[in-house]
């Protein structure tokens, strides 16, 4: 009971009339789900979709839109290779697919290109090096939110690369992906070994280290010269272990008195932002 | 099948042995509720609680804690007024009551001590304009998420007030008050008209209003001098109507090329923290 018909482009285009359907048990309840053993992730909605048609890192494996999205998508979906099928169903059998109310409409189920970013992630290190430029490095953080938060900002303010210690979050996790606003496809990551470690190897590659903490004595504004670093960032409560700290320039985000509570990923923000602008003098 | 015995302060105890007892309606399915129009909210955690008690605009009305988490609170509940009834439960009385697994073990029912805070806001834009400072001015913002975290960032740096239109979303909303990890509480906060005639009116009173825009001319940096100024923010994806637009100062956030994408309260907290602690020259 399957039609399928061709694309204006070369995607074939099929119709899923029961969400049982094997063909699209990847996108099943996919709330609860993990894929991230098999190294497959699913990712939500159409400008993160486009993020990863953009990335050289992954690809789209198979992508499920809900009917009445598809004339508004057809420009994107046209611009797909061939290889990849897009699922259709009515907005019923979608959700019951999903597992929930779908507000996007449309999820692709996507994969790396390479087995690692390490790579990648070279290249962009020296690129950024050469550019004394800066990275981020998140230490311990188990918050999705905070994670796809970090990437965005990374993203906007021209993070060459974004490091992750041993105990970090999946950035390609489902929520992460949806707060990164794709950004996790386009900034290029990988996962290291302890956060010392890590700090260590780029220390002696020249990136000047930088860790937050309410007791520096230089003020993010105090810092005006420009040289590539590496912005460690701790999860919030927690922060960053003394091994880490002893291997980093403190530094503090000025607060009004008696505050000292600022999101993970809007520290980030301000430190990214002061360091790719800094102020005229 | 009741005990009731005194807390080493003031407050009474009370045991709550049936989800369906009447005393912890206003907790019953936590998640579904909305209490707004009774001019009462739930707020969750500790820390949450104690800006309530700093705050002088909110009071408490009742607790419900879980009783493991009882001994912990001890110092922070001996400083409740007497008229405020702790109730406790068990874990699965707890659970069944807010009807989802509750972590943070300690909910309060709170309402506004003042009918309207306008008398509060008017004080503190008094003070801002005396001490050059700022305030924020959210504009059609319906995400609960945002609305937290731009109170957060708004006491982080100091801003004096945040004024919301008439299509802003409420703070006092459950979300919005765990986000903003219960600065809702602290920072004073009041509903005006339409975003353009509060342009008008901060205008008169003699703030500069300042609205995020990519084409602006001045970036942040450019901004150097201190004056009373009101930060205007809209939503996500809409942005500030014209005839608000047309009232305040442009200013972008330099972003990396091609990027043009922040969160709300992210960019708030670069503006309000660029405001406060501005670039040494």
């Amino acid at each position: 009971m399957t039609s399928i018909e061709p694309l204006s482009g070369s995607s074939s285009i099929i119709d899923i009339l029961d969400p049982a359907d094997d063909r699209i048990a990847a996108f099943r309840d996919v709330r609860e789900r993990d894929l991230t053993r098999s190294g497959q992730f699913i990712a939500e909605g159409a400008v993160v979709l486009d993020q990863i048609l953009a990335s050289r890192r992954f690809r789209p494996v198979s992508l499920l839109v809900l009917r009445e999205r598809l004339d508004g998508l057809s420009a994107r979906l046209s611009a797909l290779p061939a290889y990849v099928p897009i699922y259709r169903a009515e907005r019923e059998v979608f959700d019951r697919i999903a597992g929930f109310p779908v507000h996007r409409g449309v999820m692709a189920l996507a994969e790396p290109v390479l087995a690692s970013g390490e790579a990648d992630v070279e290249a962009a290190l020296e690129a950024t090096l050469e550019s004394r430029g800066n990275i981020v490095v998140a230490c311990g953080l188990s918050n999705h939110d905070n994670m796809g938060a970090i990437f965005r900002n990374a993203a906007a303010f021209g993070a060459g690369a974004v490091i992750l210690d041993e105990r970090a979050c999946d950035p390609l996790y489902r929520k992460a992906i949806r707060v990164s606003v794709g950004t996790v496809f386009t900034v290029p990551f990988v996962r290291w070994g302890s956060a010392a470690e890590i700090a260590e190897r780029l220390s002696s590659m020249g990136y000047e280290c930088l860790a937050l903490t309410p007791n520096a004595a230089d003020a993010l504004r105090d810092i005006r010269d420009i040289r590539p670093r590496a912005l460690f960032l701790g999860a919030e409560g927690d922060g960053l272990e003394d091994s880490v700290m002893s291997r980093c320039r403190p530094v503090r985000i000025e607060m009004a008195p008696g505050l000292d509570s600022l999101n993970v990923a809007t520290s980030a923000a301000l430190v990214l932002h002061h360091l790719a602008f800094p102020a005229r003098s």
